[in-house]
């Protein structure tokens, strides 16, 4: 049977590597939506070839640049806007499963619009499980949702405990690349500029993700997620640097037994398994060979260099609050870091700066959370954190 | 509720780790039978531990020397002897899962008598495996009875593959520590002797198991116990040198996802996993630390440094006479080796020249797997083979 896919975030590199797998595969899977923010020259052939009944992007404006571009097949589309179109197209009748795959806190509402509507949803915003995870999670149950990680590490967790028992779990390791700097000497990542920031060794990615993945803020968001997505206690997630990206995460057991899940760094795997979840697809990508990837490296992670790891467990313990601020804190000073407006490590600063600031509190409804992630932005812009640095 | 163990070969590293854990875990673990070949400085202290109600020695005279050194307690204990008495003991009412530990042939005759009376039975002993798998399988089958492996190797497969597809299954990654001589040169190996060859850098182990991980003979014969134990095709089951020893196998599935069982070496662990399965027990052991272990590596099998593996297919392509033919020689050539008759290297000749001589051939019996063994031995006897160097 064909499952039948909304694709929100379809420009990006999760959403065009599941539109590849699409593409081998169209016995498997087809597409009744897609969502993208601006990116018209992916978008409009994207439409051409998958023929979806509903389009979304971000404004009016590029609405209407795109109705013109798409010319007579306008006619075969409805285009939607903003983050009502967004959760329009997350809440399809016709859709098996939405894929969640935009960047950043916008992610929010339609992950959440799936969720109320008892969709399976393959989640890779994990702004979305960092600003609302408990909510996500007790509003999928109760709709009869389903959540499905597809960030590799997620996935590999989520893969490692597969027919294991959830007591037996004594903790969950994510493993980091490192990015570009995890060698470098403290007092270097002052002089560190954004092209240098976003050329992420193994991964490419988007700019964010990719300064993310330097700072390693990017695997204090998965730490958040895998805290959510997994109902565990912070204190039994942690993470360590392994360069070569190769074992996607561990699972230790009571037992001292580790599961480990190993695969070549390749989106569409972790994607293809949530797509196809519970039996995994024959894939004809290249194999791994260990022999030939080279020794595979496990280094601590320096708190010192990388104090975005133990902000993460800072914010874990504020709640929700914590969490929210942590991520609208990062993405304005990411913001401001691509900028030149802010030195790279200032970047974790500006978070640490506002989890000094946020009160302890949980969130009972999406409203709040959002409104949480607003006030920490404002707060930042009215009282600039850092003195002169930012 | 406490599981019932007899332990045929106590006194071996497996039975001791094994008894290890009763020590242990006294309220999940009793013993009711004891098997060993001689070494009655450690049985003797054993019997008088863990009061089990049969004892199985080699033969008359160990019995009668045992009997004398256990004195008073003799009583108590009641003492049998050489295979039949491990049959009985494999076999005793009161057992709930038979460990079957011995090293060598004489393992299969307890193994199958334990598996036809519907035991579960924990198995270390290979060479029941790699000369009566297809039997022992049919047999558990028919009789209700289950095999579980204590390898760590097997283990880790095992554990690996748990709650997965097996026609998902890509390939079986058994690795190999690659024993004390993987960096020589091919030329050097002629002048090892056999206290080299015992001394293994990771696992403390007897003698033919040492001697047998320094041929990689130890993998050809994993490699024929994970075809039966999983009823695995043998073109999906490899093997790849990892010095560490601290990726104890690896599963690859048909999407290009490996998953990994890691651990500290430790034989208590998979020991354990196999004695309390389904469940894993709380185990108070170091934990592993992969930054400390430092960079794991992965080396191709040279085929000519170790011709093992290569002669393992060979085996399996020959049926049950060929995997029999491959057991008896090696063992055979291991002792020849000990004794100082043969050089190392000869060691795999001699058994490439049993599987030249042996015709294909599946054994429907335990005793027509036992007179291919008996045939190999008699014939290397009478036709020595490799000319000089034997």
């Amino acid at each position: 049977m064909m499952k039948r896919l909304v694709i929100l975030g379809s420009t990006g590199s999760i959403g065009t590597s599941t539109l590849d797998l699409v593409t081998r595969f169209p016995d498997r899977f087809g597409v009744v939506g897609l969502g993208a923010g601006e990116n018209l020259d992916l978008l409009v052939p994207q439409i051409e070839r998958f023929r979806p009944a509903l389009v979304a992007v971000r404004d009016d404006e590029i609405a209407a640049r795109l109705a013109a571009r798409l010319g007579r097949m306008a006619r075969q589309v409805e285009i939607v806007r903003a983050a009502a179109g967004m959760c329009r197209l997350a809440t399809m009748a016709d859709a098996d499963m939405v894929v969640s795959a935009v960047v950043g806190a916008v992610g929010l509402e339609p992950t959440y619009a799936a969720l109320a509507a008892g969709k399976q949803v393959a989640l890779a915003n994990k702004e979305s499980m960092v600003m609302a995870g408990r909510l996500l999670n007790e509003t999928a149950r109760a709709a009869g949702g389903v959540l499905l990680p597809l960030d590799s590490e997620h996935s590999a967790i989520w893969q490692s405990l597969h027919g294991e028992r959830r007591s037996a779990v004594r903790r969950l390791t994510l493993t980091a690349s490192g990015g570009p700097f995890y060698h470098l000497a403290v007092a270097e990542l002052a002089r560190v500029t954004p092209a240098e920031a976003c050329r992420h060794p193994r991964w490419r990615m988007g700019q964010k993700i990719s300064i993310d993945s330097a700072t390693l803020m990017n695997k204090a968001l998965e730490i958040i997620e895998a805290c959510r997505l997994f109902e565990e206690d912070p204190e039994r997630i942690a993470a360590v640097i392994h360069p070569q990206s190769i074992v996607h995460s561990l699972v230790e057991f009571c037992d001292g037994a580790v599961i480990a899940h190993l695969a070549r760094p390749d989106m569409r795997l972790p994607i293809a398994y949530a797509l196809h979840y519970p039996e995994r697809m024959e894939l004809p990508f290249p194999r791994l060979d260990l022999v030939r990837e080279g020794p595979l490296e496990f280094i601590a992670v320096d708190p010192e260099r990388f104090p975005a790891i133990g902000l993460a467990h800072r914010a874990l313990a504020l709640g929700d609050a914590g969490t929210i601020a942590l991520n609208a804190a990062n993405e304005v000073a990411v913001e401001r870091f691509i900028a030149g407006r802010l030195p790279f490590p200032a970047i974790t600063g500006v978070v640490a700066a506002a989890l000094d600031r946020v009160a302890a509190a949980d969130c009972d409804t999406i409203a709040e959370a959002l409104e949480i992630d607003r006030r920490v932005r404002v707060d930042l812009e009215e009282n600039p954190p850092l003195g002169n640095a930012y």
